[in-house]
C-alpha cells in the first residue's frame, strides 16, 4: 500500500525539485500534482478569456470550463450544482455566510465552539457585533468538547440561530461529531454550517446525505490553486440570503437607488471570479477522485498511527492528540521551544512542519500552551516521511543537549 | 513601431494556439505572456507553501516571493509596500472599501458618477443602505459628466464624505478629468477612491503624485492571472479603516468576546492569499515595465484613432465616443442586434468582441440604449487587427443584408 503512495510522489514536480523535501505542512496547504499545474498552463494558453457576459468561442468555452468545475465540485461533494458557490478560500465563505445570513434579519444568534480556526471564530463574532446579533461561545476542554455543552449553549442562546463549526480541528486534528451537533441544531430550529477545510481533503462527505445546511472549504489545501474556495449552500436557505459583494455577474438591474440581484448560485459570485482557479480545483479533484479518498483517509490513517507510536518513543516529547484525531499530530518539548524545533527539522533534516498557535488561540489556551508543533500528512506522504520527522526530532534534540 | 508590438503577439501564446484569433476584448481581460505562465508554474512546482506563518525554507521563500510581488506592485504605481493590499479584484477592493470606510463611523455619505462600473456603483449604493449612510449618484451625460454637476451634488451632500470614480470607463473608454474631482473632493473634505481597473494598464500613474486616496485595479486586466487584484491606500486612511473580512493573518490576539487586528497592510487580507496570483500579477507587472506603459499607451491611442476611422466608413454604424476617450470603441448599427454582431463576428472572422451592457447599465439608459458592441484594445493588438475588424463588421453586415 506504501508503494502506491510512494509512486504517487512523482505525480507532484515540487518531490523532483526538492527531492529530499519531507512535507508534513499539509493542514496549511498542500502540494499540486502536475496534472493541476498543466491544467492551468492550458486554460492561460487556450482558452483564457472572461465569463459569462460574452458571446464569442473563447468566453464560450472559458464559461464552459468554468461551469464544469462548478459540477465537478458539485458531484465531488454529492451536492447540486446551482448550489456550489465559488469563492476565494474558506475565509472568504464563512465570511460571505456571517455577513449574508445576518443581513436576511432571520436570525438573532450565532454559536461557535472555542476550539475553532481563527477564520471560523472571528468572522462570527465580529459580524455578530457589527448587526447587532448575540454571539456565543461553545466551551471547550482539552481533548475537544461535551455534547452536554454544546446543547447548554443551544438551550440558552436567542432563537433562531446559526451553529458554525468544523469537521477536524487544524490545531489538533481532532474528528468532531458534526453530525450529531447538526441534529441538535436542527432540533432546536437552528442551522448548522460546516468548516469543511481539513474534512473534505480527508474523508468522503455528500452534502446531501449529511444534512448540513452549509459547508465551506479551500481549493489550495485539497491539491488546488491558491485563491479558489467553495460555498456549499442548500437551495432555499441560499435563497433568502442578502449578498454581501456587489458588481459583475451578481447584478440583473440597477437603478439608481437600488439593485436587483441574479439568481443563485452567481448572485454570490461577484466579480470576475478566479475562473482559472476554479477550473484547477476541478483538475485537483479529479485526480483525487481517480485515487479514491476512502484509500487516502486509511492511508493518512496508518500515518498517523505510525508518527503516534515513533513520537511516542521520543523522550521529552508531549503529543496533543484527542481520541477522535485524523492525519494532525500536535506536539511540544519540554525543554525547546516550538518554533526552535520546527526551525532545526528544517535546517537539519529538511523536514517541514509547522509551529505556533495554527490560528486557534482558544485552542491553545486551553492547553495551557501558547504555542505548538505540528505534522499534518497528506497521500503523498509516506512511511518514510514518518522515520524522518521522528529521526529528525531525536537530531534536532541532540543539536540542542 | 506597429513591427515592435506584433513581434509582442509571440509572447503571448494564445496567438499561437489560436493563430486567426483577433482578441479584442481587452477591457474585460487581457491575455497573459509566457513569462507570468511560467512563473505559476515554476510557484507551484519549486516554491509552493503557505505564507508567514512558518519556519521552514520553503515557506519563507513563498512569503519572500509574495511579499516580493507587493513590492513590484507599490513600485509599479508609485506607492509604498506598507500601502498595498491584495484582493480578490478589483470588484473586492471596492467592497472592501465600502465596508471598511462604513464600519469606520467616520463618513456620513457616498458619491458616485452614474457611469460607473457596476462594481464601483452597486457597492457603495448597498453598504450605504446596510450601515445607514447616505448615496448620491452623480448625474451624466452622453458623454461624461460636467464638474458643474460633481460640484452640485458634493456642495448638496452630507459631509465627511466618499467619493469613488472611475479613471477610465470601461462603457466608453471615457478618460475621466479624475484629477480636477480628486481636487474638488479634497477641498470639501472628502476622500477620493479611483477605480482604476481601466486606467492602471493604460497609462503611467503614480500613486502618490496623484493625491488620490485610494487605487483599485484587477491583476488579470494588466496581463496577470484571474482572482488577483490590489487596494492601494493611503498608510494613514487605512490605519483608521475597520476589517470587513476575518480570519488568518490578519488577526493579533482572539478572545472569547473581541478580537485585536494586525497592522496593515495585513490586516486586510483575511485568509490564506492568492499567493500564486500575486506572484504571477508581479511577473505582468514587470514584462509590462520592460516595454513601458508610454510606449504601450501611445501605441494604443494609435490604434483607437485608426479604428474610428476604419469604423466610421461603415454606413448605418454609429460609435459612441466621448471626447476625451482611449483604448475602447464602443459601437452600434441601426439594423443589428449588437449580441448577434458580435456573434457573427467571432463566426464569421474570428474578431472577438463584446456586446451587452457592459456592467454599467445606467450609462446605457443614458445613450438611450439597451446594449453596445465594445472593442478595447491592448498591447499586442496591431493595425491588422483593427482592420479584420473592419473587414469584420463588412461581412457580417453583407450576411446580414
Amino acid at each position: 500500500m506504501d508503494d502506491y503512495f510512494c509512486k504517487l510522489k512523482s505525480d507532484f514536480p515540487i518531490f523532483s525539485k526538492h527531492p529530499d523535501l519531507v512535507y508534513l505542512d499539509n493542514a496549511a496547504t498542500t502540494q499540486k500534482p502536475f496534472s493541476v499545474i498543466e491544467k492551468l498552463k492550458n486554460f492561460y494558453s487556450e482558452t483564457n478569456a472572461n465569463v459569462h457576459r460574452a458571446v464569442y468561442r473563447l468566453a464560450e468555452e472559458s464559461t464552459a470550463l468554468y461551469e464544469e468545475a462548478r459540477e465537478i465540485v458539485a458531484s465531488f461533494v454529492g451536492a447540486k450544482s446551482g448550489e456550489v458557490i465559488f469563492t476565494r478560500g474558506t475565509t472568504e465563505s464563512l465570511n460571505l455566510l456571517a455577513y449574508s445570513l445576518g443581513l436576511s434579519k432571520k436570525y438573532r444568534a450565532f454559536v461557535v465552539p472555542l476550539f475553532e480556526h481563527h477564520s471560523n471564530f472571528v468572522p462570527w463574532q465580529q459580524v455578530a457585533h457589527i448587526l447587532g446579533l448575540k454571539f456565543y461561545p461553545v466551551k471547550i476542554h482539552a481533548s475537544g468538547f461535551l455534547l452536554e455543552d454544546v446543547v447548554k449553549t443551544i438551550n440558552r442562546c436567542e432563537k433562531p440561530f446559526v451553529f458554525s463549526m468544523t469537521g477536524l480541528t487544524n490545531s489538533l486534528g481532532y474528528r468532531t461529531p458534526f453530525e450529531e451537533v447538526t441534529k441538535l441544531v436542527h432540533s432546536a430550529g437552528g442551522v448548522f454550517v460546516l468548516d469543511g477545510a481539513q474534512l473534505i481533503p480527508h474523508e468522503p462527505f455528500n452534502f446531501k446525505e449529511s444534512g448540513v445546511d452549509f459547508l465551506a472549504f479551500s481549493g489550495h489545501k485539497i491539491l488546488g490553486p491558491t485563491g479558489i474556495g467553495v460555498l456549499v449552500g442548500k437551495e432555499d436557505l441560499l435563497k433568502q440570503m442578502i449578498p454581501f459583494q456587489y458588481g459583475g455577474e451578481m447584478i440583473d438591474r440597477v437603478g439608481e437607488r437600488d439593485t436587483t440581484f441574479a439568481p443563485i448560485p452567481h448572485r454570490f459570485e461577484a466579480g470576475t471570479p478566479n475562473v482559472a482557479g476554479a477550473v484547477g480545483l476541478g483538475e485537483a479533484l479529479k485526480y483525487l477522485e481517480r485515487i479514491g479518498i476512502e484509500k487516502i483517509s486509511k492511508h493518512i490513517k496508518n500515518l498517523t498511527e505510525e508518527a503516534v507510536k515513533e513520537l511516542s518513543d521520543i523522550p521529552g516529547l508531549t503529543l496533543y492528540r484527542p481520541e477522535n484525531s485524523h492525519g494532525i499530530i500536535s506536539f511540544s518539548h519540554e525543554n525547546i521551544h516550538p518554533h526552535d524545533l520546527a526551525e532545526l527539522l528544517s535546517r537539519l533534516s529538511n523536514v517541514a512542519i509547522r509551529s505556533g498557535h495554527h490560528c486557534s488561540q482558544q485552542q491553545m489556551k486551553v492547553l495551557g500552551v501558547s504555542s505548538l508543533c505540528r505534522a499534518s500528512f497528506y497521500l503523498y506522504n509516506t512511511h518514510s516521511d514518518v522515520k524522518k520527522l521522528a529521526d529528525g526530532i531525536r537530531e534536532a534534540l541532540r543539536w540542542f543537549s
